[in-house]
């Protein structure tokens, strides 16, 4: 992947739209999408700072400028510091070629605060928090990235098939964990889109449980969250199995749970609001009493980001349009005792959507 | 690992030896240093304060609640917010009780620029980036400290002895990266400290190369550079191996990337600066007419975090003292052609230093 110029001009006309004079992204998937550098985040400050007359910069350190010349081509303005010197006269550098101080810089979410102090004292602009701005960037996924985000999807599903077969007592969540991610190696993804989530018995009330030393018993639940990335899109689906037969309250709060994923799923389409889908998975499961124990949002959006716009949440008045792409996940967490969801990923497609997971997701009982 | 009074009242004491009034940390290994609580980022805000006077106090999302109250224990001040309210209310609730507006608050490299936009905004301190306070806090290892990283070095060092047998001409640097990921985990690692770096042929110039898609070929020389992490702790080791016979001037600049890194090792003891480590390998690969090619610092301290303080670079007149730990790596990285290093990891001990690395360095030809 390469600068992609269509996008950027998008880049700056959403600056413009949103009264922004420019806009400053650190490593990210923004920076991914526009010109194909994939995130690396250390210590070492990078910026692609571009402007809402179109034209753009780039601060570099000099460690990374051959890959940052390669992606930008010949003619990109980069400023590059070396280890010994920081980035500090870059700042100063970029203020007298481009003038910012006193404009008004969107900042984006792979920006570190230091960072930001230290610019601020050399470019004395107004930073503002306009996550819209990126998220919009994003939001809607063509043809080409719906069909990654489906392989992606599909590569996760085959690893559900065969994990089931090595869950089993005396095996660690770690071990379970690591399994996954051999497997969705093996199974085509290019590499994990986050650290496997492997919570068992009274842990799984825990839903971004990651401390994994537990060893699985008999009669325990296990809560399997996972997914892979391919062509730099992410899958991201969670399946929740017993050991042996479940307690009678275990298997009505998973009959909640599936259909709090199920109807919500059926909800999506075109027009309707973000909060309206969360409502749909939220309402079922307050009905049946279980309300304070969903403690999440029914989901979030994922594409080149594992969380990413648009949030499935309450208060959320976004317009679902064709193309976004997110996770339907609502899960019952009773603390101390366990925790369980059914997470599918879903891309808006006019009047209904398309499902990008489709593992068994009857009670699975091993 | 649970809340650790004791170094937490020595973060109280580095604040008030910097003159800061307090600290925020977002998820790092700070907070992992200080609560156990393993670092974990993404579009949430969770901020750790602790104030020169002692007291502390978190802000966390209603989503990680359990975790946080299971680490910081019982009598812990937790703000909670819930993903349908967001985090500002905390920050205003947490500026009333503790009267933060004024003063000095450092930030440490956790914190998202955005989170501090919008802390900003109720929290009207002023925030600096006094990275010292932080490095100092995590910056001399005790011997509980230098074992866990003495096993993870040794783990990346059977990985090595195992995946040359793996490299040959036809297999893709993504196939042997997912060799060294898989054997780093078999072989005891609890994860990957970062994503291997496998860098063939032409991409070996390129110190922090990760596209991955090159096949290897004959006489192509190949850097590898992984490491896993050992009770939290880290390994980060590189080595160069030629595939078939090099050619005259390969095989000189590995003995200069060698040498360098021998003799910089064995500069390492209390009392010397981290520049004149740096100098020491500097002043090899200068005299012998590559110094334009050695564009990264010698090395970088590691520990919980796989780059951290002490830097060995150029302006560091930082005093080493016993258990430092740190990368030495000087490279030669010759644009478009070729590019090399052999990097060890070693810990100050009194005069002279221990080596967390040990596996072969002299020319490997496969």
């Amino acid at each position: 992947m390469m600068l992609n110029m269509t996008k950027l001009e998008r880049m700056a006309e959403l600056l413009r739209g949103h009264g922004a004079d420019a806009c400053v992204m650190g490593p990210s998937h923004d920076v991914e999408y526009l010109a194909g550098i994939k995130p690396f985040s250390d210590e070492r400050f990078r910026g692609f700072y571009v402007l809402s007359d179109g034209r753009w910069f780039f601060i570099c350190p000099e460690l990374y400028y051959e890959e940052v010349r390669e992606a930008l081509g010949d003619k990109a303005h980069i400023y590059i510091w070396s280890d010994g010197d920081g980035p500090l006269g870059c700042f100063e550098k970029a203020q007298a070629d481009y003038g910012l101080n006193g404009r008004i810089i969107a900042v984006n979410d792979g920006v570190r605060a230091v960072d930001l102090i230290d610019m601020k004292s050399f470019i004395k602009a107004e930073y503002v928090n306009e996550a819209m701005i990126f998220e919009e960037l994003r939001l809607r996924k063509d043809e080409e990235e719906a069909q990654y985000m489906a392989r992606a999807g599909e590569i996760a599903d085959k690893t559900f098939a065969e994990i089931v077969k090595f869950i089993k007592p005396g095996v660690s969540e770690r071990e379970i964990a690591n399994k996954i991610k051999e497997l969705l190696i093996e199974l085509g993804g290019e590499e994990l889109s986050f650290d496997p989530i492997v919570a068992s018995g009274p842990n799984s009330s825990k839903p971004h449980y990651n401390d994994d030393k537990r060893i699985i018993e008999k009669r325990d639940l296990v809560v399997l969250d996972f997914g892979c990335r391919y062509k730099g899109y992410c899958s991201d689906t969670s399946r929740t199995v017993f050991i042996g037969e479940p307690t009678e309250e275990q298997k009505k709060v998973y009959e909640i749970c599936l259909r709090a994923t199920t109807e919500a799923k059926k909800a999506v389409r075109e027009g309707i609001t973000a909060e309206e889908v969360d409502k749909t998975a939220r309402d079922i499961i307050s009905k049946e009493g279980y309300g304070q124990y969903f403690i999440n949002r029914a989901g979030h959006g994922i594409g080149l980001a594992v969380h990413e716009a648009p949030y499935i949440k309450s208060g959320n008045k976004q317009v679902l349009e064709t193309g976004m792409c997110f996770s339907i996940e609502p899960g019952i967490y009773i603390p101390g005792k366990f925790g369980m969801r059914v997470e599918d990923i879903v891309m808006v497609d006019g009047e209904g959507s398309r499902v990008f997971n489709n593992s068994d997701r009857n009670m699975t009982i091993l």
